[in-house]
């Protein structure tokens, strides 16, 4: 298995474009991660790519070929889905294809478009993620799904709507220093508590965004990478890929995410790192909850610790602990679902190239990445450092 | 790059079964896969999973999670997409994996639920794996784009409704000793040519089924296969993988499809073997015409010539020429869209094992398995033999 890198990277503004098309979202991210790479097309082998659900949101399928289409190669194109970590999973499995030596240079990338879609689609076809015959059918859709978890961990570690609160907080305090965030706006704990109700505990300052989107990567064998890239190459250290079931009714705990544990572990053994190693990290935060499980789950913080280590600021930028979601996360920047896992990845590159701006974690060395699918029935996590 | 070879393999009568849910199907078939195998599930250690569009038929998406809830496990899982060649490229997918030392045991399996939805349901479904921007939305879909694909192939070597008759003639009577086909009785020229008119010069017996059903192999390294399994070893001696556009307006000719003959290429490069050598081949006929025209890009007849074969008789069981669809192919088995690859595994390997009965391809040593995407946006070809 060959060491892999990331050499270029590129994505859109998040935001809502009920008018710019799939195939203009993917000619704007992909054009952008092959001139960031400076690299000439011609240079890729094949494209993985990463989308959730625009068979039912937009009728089209097989976007691998229409990624072809659009950028003007006749490549082997694979896609991936995985609900909500459909896009690190393109990128594990490409890195996967790249270490084993099938191809040297693989563009890897994401969409999703949704705004157009009245509200009822939405939440019908991001519920075609959860066990539809026994909970979208019976109206159960996420924010439930993670309702009921947030209550049970405040039943077995006590009420964190504080700590739910401070993590919106900083999310969109850090997007604000993110040009391509979809919700840029600092807001406020009154805000966030007196917002509109989705489900109890949470308002709609507790849940993600939907968003319209795409990211994109080029990855290549670290060798192959130091006679083409131009700038700062960043390796791919540790990757570790998890699964479980689909429902909630089948997990054994809702307060951790065994999916997440099993990626992480993985992960932190491949790249010879423990927890404390890691001065950022892109964490799933569908909801505030979520975001305060996977921290525990990733092993920054002990099980039910998660919610105080917010509160005392050691999720901030400039914490020395471990920065989360410097990017604003699917919370603030966006949740463009195909493409969340390679804006994750885009926003750690960033980080370890030391062009973050305002929102720059000082001295990042080591950089993660955690994408969760539907009730964490898909992990994986991903370790980032430069090259030597 | 270790060698792969099939210990296990199940599937599910191909047929219509609105009642029957997509479960129901990925247990039948995954159980029989992993029960020929003769092994228990916890030697498996991740899940390559195939379905087209159960996202637009059904409302289900992230089917990997899916599978291991059904099947009582909690492994990693990597749903693949690629239109009608999702299947053969999972199974690729999870090849690369195994050969690269990732996992030992792997599981691959594929579902399509189609027939519960109304006909104008399903086309929009399959539609969706055209350029549906320059396609489906101004009303054509796929029996025209493969109508104006054999009205070009007529004007370049002449009319072939005799020989795609013959196609259908020989996939029905081939069906006919497959107790896993949808459509087992024979078919006459008459009933043929004066079937229903779908897009000229096509009738309802040039196209194939609309389908449900699920289909699951077990792939191991051949090396551990040799310690766990019970029956004969089926090794994947070439796997090839091409792409191509997804419109039909921008590809460089209608009568070869590039996608085709990259892969093949790829994969009879692997397995140091020529066209010559391969005693059966499953090959994607999703209209008569598409056989024919891939026989030519498999190599097995020259360009312009395919027609002709059929009509000689080359591509019948017992020709020792190259025996094609054996199972009956799409055309008359059926074709489950993601499970359509792994079903055509499930013939190769029967084939391989001598296992096939009435429909059993004499001293079949070599086997190849060829499955496209939409208008050839996707190409796998797999090729195997008995492992030494």
């Amino acid at each position: 298995m060959r060491s892999v890198s990331v050499i270029g990277i590129g994505e859109t503004k998040m935001g809502r474009y009920p008018d710019r098309s799939l195939q203009d979202m993917i000619l704007e991210a992909g054009s952008a991660a092959i001139a960031d790479a400076g690299i000439d097309k011609s240079k890729l082998e094949a494209i993985y790519f990463s989308n959730f659900n625009a068979q039912q949101l937009c009728g089209q399928g097989h976007m691998g070929a229409m990624v072809n289409e659009v950028l003007g190669v006749t490549l082997p194109t694979i896609r991936v889905e995985a609900a909500c970590a459909s896009g690190s999973l393109a990128f594990r499995e490409a890195y996967v294809a790249v270490a084993a030596g099938i191809y040297d240079v693989v563009l890897v990338g994401g969409v999703e478009k949704m705004t157009h879609c009245a509200t009822e689609k939405v939440t019908e076809a991001i519920a075609s993620a959860s066990d539809v015959a026994s909970e979208a059918a019976i109206g159960v859709t996420f924010p439930g799904i993670f309702a009921m978890i947030a209550n049970r961990y405040f039943h077995e570690f006590g009420n964190a709507r504080d700590a739910m609160t401070a993590v919106a907080i900083q999310n969109h305090a850090n997007a604000s220093h993110n040009p391509d965030a979809q919700m840029p706006k600092p807001v406020t704990k009154e805000k966030v508590e007196e917002g509109f109700k989705i489900a109890d505990p949470f308002t709609v300052f507790d849940c993600s965004l939907v968003t319209d989107g795409a990211a994109f990567t080029v990855i290549c064998a670290t060798d192959v990478a130091k006679t083409l890239a131009k700038g700062k190459i960043i390796e791919l250290i540790g990757s570790g890929h998890g699964g479980n079931t689909i429902s909630i009714a089948s997990k054994d705990s809702l307060t951790t995410f065994a999916a997440t544990v099993e990626a992480a572990k993985k992960a932190y053994a491949m790249a010879c790192l423990t927890p404390a190693d890691v001065d950022l990290a892109e964490v799933h935060d569908c909801f505030t909850i979520t975001q305060i499980i996977n921290s525990e789950d990733l092993g920054f913080f002990k099980k039910g610790t998660g919610a105080q280590a917010v509160l005392d600021g050691k999720t901030a930028i400039n914490s020395g602990v471990v920065a989360i979601n410097p990017s604003g996360g699917l919370k603030a920047k966006g949740h463009p679902i195909g493409a969340t896992g390679l804006s994750q990845i885009f926003e750690v590159i960033t980080q370890l190239r030391s062009d973050a701006g305002g929102r720059q974690v000082p001295g990042a060395k080591i950089g993660l990445t955690h994408n969760i699918g539907g009730t964490a029935g898909t992990c994986v996590v991903n370790i980032f450092r430069e090259a030597e």
